[in-house]
């Protein structure tokens, strides 16, 4: 397919943007580069109302839509990708460099959505955005713990995606699973965990992000979602039905 | 040499800036790609010294050197490369796409200094301007007429002289989990489905097959396996000790 089409698949996801500036900025790269789709999640009003009605806000700035969560911006994607300044913090995923990670983004646009989340500028993204995110992707710096410029570090991105259109890696057999899928296994596996008992639930604030991570680790295949989704409903429905049920 | 002592050749000269906001990022692109020196031709006054007086300005800024004109500002470099949109003008020179140039500054990085010349933010470099130059290169776009954000265009071209062509896929974290490991999780889902009353189970002695195919598909990695079997067992545990509990 035209290298157009297959870039109207990504999906750049601005995470708690508190600059209009900022937010303008990543639309002018993607118009400069050729995507369309600018999703904005929990954005300060004011920032995402300015950027929208700057002199120069173009088509990509007026289209762009708002988001309550990561998970509702993500849900229709396949792949997410969380974009992250390295050192600053235990990461839990893996980790790819832009230029090979671009790579692997490029094969995915061939056949289905795929969602690049860049974090606060002040912040990045949290533990909590990441889980939502299949592996991370950084841009390689001159020194470790320092942040790039939001707008420039987009703008990067986007060079990246399109700066060899020729190599495109072949594109997976079958679909891979839906941000939507893997969020409802992750929901039927921790009810099923909470109705089990399961002993680790409640000694940390992370566990949920565990699974949660774990989950997005398996890569799983549309119809293999839907049959793992048809096994834990039926633990559940048991574990809930019985003698001893709880929750 | 040291990549570090190569692009201690680089000079970033930045023609007739007129925004604060741009020379800064500029400057911090800089820092972020490790280039040191930045050289500002003309510039708005205001500008450059609110540039520099930016709470965030750092060591590239404090640095920057200022000239009243191209010439001089190239005068000790002995390749002038010129960046352009491009479209607008009848280009009188010979012109390269950044993945093209920027590996031909590379080369010449190693024997001596290298002037990368950026134009205003409204009008880009003049036909003066482009008169001290050797050749010209541009950012591929998706239209052209368009032009690029100063301080995004300065982060694209540094990022393409520091990227790493031979970066490979990072391997992922962990290793794979061993087939007795696999195949323990197999038996215990089996284990689980039984209790929980699934109803596939008795339609078709393929459905065992199924499920290990599944789980296979997984390719789960050996903490991973490790986590699952975990949640599995204490399911079984909770159906099998509740009221109504089967086999």
């Amino acid at each position: 397919m035209p290298a157009s089409d297959k870039f109207d698949y990504l999906r750049v996801v601005l995470v708690d943007a508190r600059n209009p500036l900022n937010i303008g900025a990543a639309a002018r790269a993607m118009s400069n580069f050729g995507f369309q789709h600018l999703r904005v999640v929990n954005p300060y009003d004011v920032a995402f109302e300015g950027a929208r009605s700057a002199v120069d806000a173009g088509a990509v700035m007026a289209k762009a839509e708002k988001y309550a969560t990561v998970a509702q911006a993500v849900a229709d994607c396949s792949l997410v990708v969380g974009t992250t300044a390295i050192g600053h913090r235990d990461l839990q995923h893996s980790l790819q460099r832009l230029e090979a990670g671009a790579s692997i983004i490029r094969g995915h646009l061939a056949s289905g959505p795929c969602a690049l989340l860049f974090g606060s500028e002040k912040f990045g993204l949290s533990n909590q955005d990441m889980s939502h995110c299949h592996w991370l992707m950084h841009i390689a710096m001159h020194e470790e713990h320092v942040s790039m410029n939001l707008g420039q570090a987009v703008a990067v991105c986007l060079y990246e995606l399109t700066r060899d259109p020729g190599s495109l890696a072949a594109p997976e057999k079958g679909s891979p699973a839906s941000s939507a899928e893997v969020g409802r296994i992750t929901e039927t596996l921790l009810t099923a965990l909470r109705a089990s008992g399961y002993p680790k639930l409640n000694t940390s604030d992370s566990f949920e992000g565990a699974v949660r991570r774990l989950v997005h680790r398996l890569q799983l295949q549309s119809g293999d979602a839907e049959f793992l989704l048809g096994m834990l409903r039926q633990m559940v429905w048991k574990m809930k039905n019985s003698g001893q049920a709880e929750g």
